[in-house]
């Protein structure tokens, strides 16, 4: 199945070495719990995983900055949702030597946000920033191959933001209230869920 | 501030003795990684607490069923979002003697679905269980006191469902897609937020 959806968060303390220990996610793994949300909205639903979906944590922590770890629901197996359950797959992912995956649906590449940004740009996706000053949501049609990107608990910087501008984009708010990332992840599966389920517009009579 | 939102999550395997491992919250504790997304998403907003809202958790799990889990937005303290914290601080409520508190927002008191159910009715509240055969809840008007009733990963006993059908109740369902419990406490709250930005509708002329 091709991705339909897909999701970039810019993880500035996401740490990039195997080291951290599965029981101090926010502290020694750097908001390793806030990245570890963020994969399982973006990926799980009751009983199910979201085989059209896909998530790229861009992690800026130590010691090797940047890494992108793709997570990548159609050929992701044997996850939980649970935080120290996905981070203990970030950590194999981590710990897999180059060329080889530690699980098929995870990936992990030495690669920062503008690479990863011109790379989906080629491919023909369609940026959305989620942004507090941007439009509604509900007010704007969802082009059919979206990525959304969104910062951590600090939030996206400026120069990459900027970045993002050159290209195909749209600035979206979800509203008046500042979610964690990880529910905004939810949020915006629910308005995209429901945008699918309206009837498509009746044709004009000719 | 009086509490205007809240969630009951009937949870059939959550621990009910503090002796579950923080290391193993989905197996000896019972599905309580589920316990702490439900209760993160209830309370959390990006660098802020939802001081409005009250989660009760009932938990059904072994050796001391049922417990009433109670954790309150307006005096929580001192709790990060990650499951691994929350977790903590249930298994510390759990072992806290009786009548004394480990946190000013953390209550763990021996009830169980029916009596919760009974005592919110008596407070004045309205509940709206969530359902897949119920009215959308876009269509739906909010009762200014709204208690929401949610099953875990196995969902709601029919007894249990039946049991709330004696008060003033309404099913409430968020579509065709069965989201996780702890998405749907997200949505309901994006949903409710979208709700109080709406300006009111204009007073009849007369």
């Amino acid at each position: 199945m091709s991705v339909k959806r897909e999701f970039v968060v810019f993880a500035r303390k996401a740490t990039t070495a195997p080291d951290f220990p599965l029981n101090d996610l926010p502290g020694k793994g750097g908001r390793m719990d806030l990245v570890a949300r963020c994969i399982c909205n973006a990926l799980w639903i009751s009983h199910d995983l979201r085989r059209d979906t896909r998530i790229h944590i861009i992690a800026y922590g130590r010691p090797n900055p940047p890494l992108c770890i793709t997570f990548d629901g159609s050929t992701l197996r044997r996850v939980s949702p649970d935080e120290r359950n996905i981070a203990s797959w970030i950590r194999k992912a981590l710990k897999a030597e180059s060329g080889r995956k530690a699980n098929p649906g995870i990936t992990v590449q030495k690669r920062g946000f503008q690479e990863l940004v011109k790379e989906l740009e080629a491919e023909g996706k369609f940026f959305y920033v989620m942004h507090e000053r941007g439009r509604s949501i509900d007010d704007v049609e969802i082009h059919e191959n979206p990525v959304f990107i969104l910062g951590d608990h600090i939030g996206l910087p400026k120069k990459e933001e900027s970045f993002v501008e050159r290209f195909p984009h749209e600035k979206l708010s979800l509203g008046n209230i500042s979610y964690l990332t990880s529910q905004c992840i939810t949020i915006i599966h629910y308005i995209l869920d429901k945008k699918l389920r309206r009837p498509p517009p009746p044709a004009a009579l000719s």
